[in-house]
């Protein structure tokens, strides 16, 4: 049985899109939302068309607000493209799609940071206005990009990603600007929390980002709580995205175990799915603890059951 | 009778926004479209949320592309706010209408922009795209931008002429950028025309910033051809905005005569209303040919007679 806590935890969640998202999700569903801050992936913002779009905060925000379309797993459910299409109509090169509710969420964001608000500030009025339970809190103001580098050069995120299928070898990263980045506020207090979870996000492009800037990574290393991951590889293959194959391509093994790797000193446990129960004993190797469950967030159960899991081994009793 | 020319007259039309559109309206009801040329305002152009918006120059592709609102006098007819409204209901200070279509079009101009594309070149694709039958020019590729001096301080345009109403007293007028700006792509040319004719536009904030473009007032007054203006004020008022107001509050007559003088050596004759035809005699005496005619657009009719009424006072004989 999953008991619901009265008092809220002091929880934080490393996230990026829409793994994340659905890992939330079932904790929210196991803790209350008022306890939980997220420290959210801002490698992959881009502006596009002169507006400024968040992807993976946007995924966050509408993933916990019961706004997200949930076929495609980002975007606004039954959102409307007469704004792009019309760009499209009038010969403009727009593959990102944007709905129009979409677009007028990035208008409000633009505009403020227009005004010169904080990515922060902007992000607390979106989420104040949508109504979101948790705290969501970019892992930087400052202007931090993931570049990816192909035999074709380098790309900037989502070139790589969306408009090109992700389909490039990756042959290394960058994140542009990481070594000039401040965390945003708050962003070291909540590494601070008693307990911290990776979530089940590429290591990669979607908590590498968070742990580049600077600060980030020593104050997980020095965290006073615990720490501890949600692996996204199962079975040597991502639950979504590229992170195997870019995992191998850039010599890491695509498992738990090359995950935990890549986590090693910043995580006490990792929670690995029942296909790589026979990787925990490496994994335990490495100084970490393996908990086997399952994984694989099909339905709100096992979503639910999945995030109490996590939550036990990161010490909070869900 | 009105006589269509068979032979496109090299015809170059001075605009500003909705007054002028409508008197373009008139004149390619009288000479074909593909031998006008129009310089379109720029100086009331904005970033709104991001979006590089130009007021003026979307009023004239909306209007002779036949898709303007015509209650508003801007805007796509038949327009919807989704994305204006969502950004409002997450609190943004959205005061400039955007409806979904225009966005649309605002995107495709600002990816156009970010990708290092000038305006005069945006402006072109938007006008093949939407099949503009004349040419569009901005004034300028430069940034150059209407302050308007109020007691409260200076107001960017559209904060004076939207967000405040026009209500402001107008202390002084100057055109930010306008020093270093340059005359965009086949300006100069244009105004080398046989025939130029001034809009009846806002001679100070929609006329005003053409003529600040350095090289511009220069190349009229050196005109090699005729230019003339048709009158935006009829019996001491505008026939749309606060021209006249502005006119008295910088010192100036809100007349037609007011008008001639703000253009004296610029251009050879003026058109001006029979409600005015009693200061034909003073313009006489600044050397500027009075012409007076109906010209208060308020049906195709009277557009198009008071469009061939121009061209003929310009040497057009259409």
């Amino acid at each position: 049985m999953i008991r619901r806590l009265m008092q809220p935890p002091s929880l934080t969640v490393l996230a990026g899109g829409v793994g994340a998202a659905r890992f939330l999700r079932g904790v929210v569903d196991v803790v209350p939302a008022a306890g939980v801050t997220v420290v959210g992936n801002v490698g992959d913002d881009m502006v596009a068309h002169g507006l400024h779009v968040s992807p993976d905060l946007d995924t966050v925000l509408y993933t916990l607000t019961d706004q997200i379309d949930e076929d495609k797993g980002w975007g606004v459910r039954g959102d409307t493209p007469r704004a792009l299409e019309r760009a499209r109509g009038l010969g403009a090169d727009a593959w990102f799609w944007l709905g129009d509710l979409d677009i007028g969420l990035h208008m409000a964001r633009t505009g403020w940071l227009a005004d010169g608000l904080p990515l922060s500030e902007a992000t607390a009025r979106l989420s104040r206005a949508l109504g979101l339970g948790l705290r969501l809190l970019p892992a930087t103001d400052d202007r931090l990009r993931t570049i990816v580098v192909t035999d074709d050069g380098e790309l900037d995120f989502q070139t790589y990603y969306v408009r090109r299928g992700h389909a490039d070898p990756v042959r290394s990263l960058r994140f542009e600007g990481a070594e000039q980045a401040r965390p945003g506020p708050g962003v070291l207090q909540a590494l601070a929390a008693p307990a911290v979870v990776i979530a089940p996000s590429n290591p990669l492009i979607s908590i590498g980002p968070i742990l580049a800037v600077p600060g980030v990574r020593e104050a997980l290393a020095a965290r006073p709580g615990r720490c501890i991951a949600v692996s996204p590889i199962v079975g040597g293959r991502a639950l979504r995205g590229p992170a195997a194959d870019m995992l191998r391509s850039l010599g890491h093994e695509a498992s738990p175990l090359g995950v935990a790797r890549l986590y090693e000193g910043l995580i006490d446990a990792m929670v690995l799915d029942q296909a790589d129960a026979g990787l925990a004993s490496q994994v335990q190797l490495l100084g970490i603890q393996p908990v086997v469950a399952d994984t694989v967030m099909r339905d709100p159960g096992v979503r639910r059951r999945l995030a109490a899991e996590a939550l036990r081994a990161a010490g909070i009793a869900a």
